[in-house]
């Protein structure tokens, strides 16, 4: 788990004082910001800079990869003669696994693909910060790191990959676009959901997906809740959500959800909703609230996808899916071959 | 926050494997373990002693003392001539206290009494691993360490505090009695109301309260739970209870609670309920849900504690729970001074 967290408006502006604690003279502290900052001068200077540290503005368009880690690293190694004393994670889901894998990487040799699976990162990793300005992925909390590699869609998971530091500034998430909010918020839903259905399931696990469901509920239905409570309230949504996965698994939607990823670079957030859409079967409750949702704030989902996909890329993209182990068993049970065949994964496949 | 948990029925018996990678050559692991144990080989054997690692019974009939800290911890260093690896507390929260100090002890020099108070630990604590066999208080996931000293009974609150490593098995749970298991439940239960009731609440804790207050109301007035789950949930409910007070803070309760320990003795669980049972004033929803809970269960508190103490006494039990400046202004904000005179208390004392 993640040892230290900060939580509350505007408590952004505490970073430069904890990094001071972690600084190595001659040592960076590298931070890895969405580009949708680049421009806002007034959140920059909050940052507050010092001796040789940097920013470099990822794009957050598509999904995190292996080798835009492994090239962070290599420009990183060779700008700077020390290793950083840090690295700081500034932006949603992408950002945040960003952070996570470089700081790995930095550390332990070879390419970030070498490390794609569970348990296979041997050196712990660089200090490293996260501070979320989206909320729903969970990302700031897991002990994963989502990338698509060469060969597959899959995260880094280790007891090395956690922050280090977690900063829960509310007041960051104002100007996320509303259908980023509702998609990434959504994301948070589905792992609730897929956890508390999922055969994984034990009492640390549901307590937290408990609460991060009643959570989204209350932001997503209600209507007694201010902009700031609601930004507050998905926050810890997504730290609740993320802290019930670390005990669990999640389930079915993220499962294919990942084929659509690695086929058509459908980003996490949206490619849940447009799976988890067509899941009625698999939840039932879960689904038919999730489409209430979708109507209460007037989201409308791509559609037709997959039907005109030459048949390899279908393929590949069921390939992918039928990967994910960990996720159909705790979806399905240990029998799930029996009941997710590749038949019946392009059959859901066409529909969206 | 505590950066590792072990969650689960039978994972006490990972112990000896994660103590396994913290290991140095010649320095002992020490366990202090709640004297309830001493003469149950089973249990016993299930810790697996190494080398020169050695049980230090304890018992937990009295609160934790600053000078029983200072005792164990000079028996340790005149025994052993490295540091232990490690400091093991298997207990309730008397247990997890001790061995919480000692570990920050061994490390820092001084008595334990000079750390009572906010952030005075400079030092790195040595490793310590919490394992509760009593759930309710906290203690294992807290950010403190609560002592009765020469002066007053008092947290060592430091960030080198938290245990580095918890095991929640909750099989250990198995034989609390049943007055004890009520008692220390209604310590989360009374956690819940006096955090979510106080004015330094925020959503982070506020969501960890109303989590574990939901599961205090499903163990202790619903019927559907086995005992098992019945188990879990309430180690569950110790956790996030423990959570919420770790960004907020308890109350009314708990400050006058802390004067009946020091000048009586009273354990913390039983004291906060004689306590809560008179705080209608203050929390009329939460007492009159306490009184259906020990209605249910068949509990019958000590009467008439204070009604024949000498006057010096209740002095001093007055003035030791007016220290307590971070929880009054909790409960009943800034201006508590003006609520909460000594003439109040003192009523408020002789009614329990």
């Amino acid at each position: 788990m993640v040892p230290r967290v900060l939580f509350g408006k505007g408590c952004f502006d505490q970073l430069p004082e904890i990094l001071n604690e972690k600084r190595s003279i001659g040592a960076p502290f590298i931070y890895l910001v969405d580009d949708v900052f680049e421009n806002n001068k007034s959140f920059i200077e909050r940052i507050k800079l010092k001796g040789n540290d940097k920013i470099f503005f990822v794009s957050a368009e598509y999904e995190p990869k292996t080798n835009q880690v492994d090239v962070l690293v290599e420009k990183i190694k060779t700008e700077f003669q020390l290793l950083p004393s840090g690295i700081i994670g500034i932006g949603g889901g992408t950002l945040m696994d960003l952070a996570k894998a470089v700081s790995i990487l930095l550390k332990n040799t070879g390419l970030a693909e070498d490390y794609q699976g569970w348990d296979l990162v041997s050196k712990k990793a660089i200090y490293h910060v996260g501070v979320p300005t989206v909320s729903g992925t969970g990302a700031e909390v897991s002990r994963t790191t989502v990338l698509t590699g060469p060969n597959k869609k899959l995260g880094i998971n280790s007891d090395f990959t956690p922050f280090d530091q977690v900063i829960l500034d509310y007041d960051l998430t104002l100007g996320v676009p509303k259908d980023q909010w509702f998609y990434t918020g959504m994301d948070c839903y589905i792992h609730c959901i897929e956890s508390l259905n999922g055969t994984y399931l034990n009492t640390f696990s549901e307590s937290y997906g408990q609460k991060a469901e009643e959570l989204c509920l209350e932001i997503f239905l209600g209507d007694h809740l201010s902009d700031e409570q609601m930004r507050a309230k998905l926050m810890m949504a997504s730290w609740h959500g993320g802290m019930s996965i670390a005990y669990s698994q999640v389930g079915v939607a993220h499962a294919m959800s990942y084929g659509l990823a690695y086929v058509l670079g459908t980003k996490h957030g949206i490619g849940n909703c447009i799976v988890f859409d067509h899941l009625e079967e698999f939840y039932p409750e879960g689904v038919k609230i999730f489409k209430q949702m979708k109507e209460k704030h007037g989201i409308k989902l791509p559609q037709g996808l997959c039907k005109d996909l030459p048949e390899k890329d279908l393929n590949t993209m069921i390939e992918v899916s039928l990967q994910m182990d960990p996720l159909w068993e705790n979806a399905l049970g240990k029998n799930w071959r029996e009941i997710m065949t590749p038949k019946k994964m392009r059959e859901l496949y066409l529909k969206m």
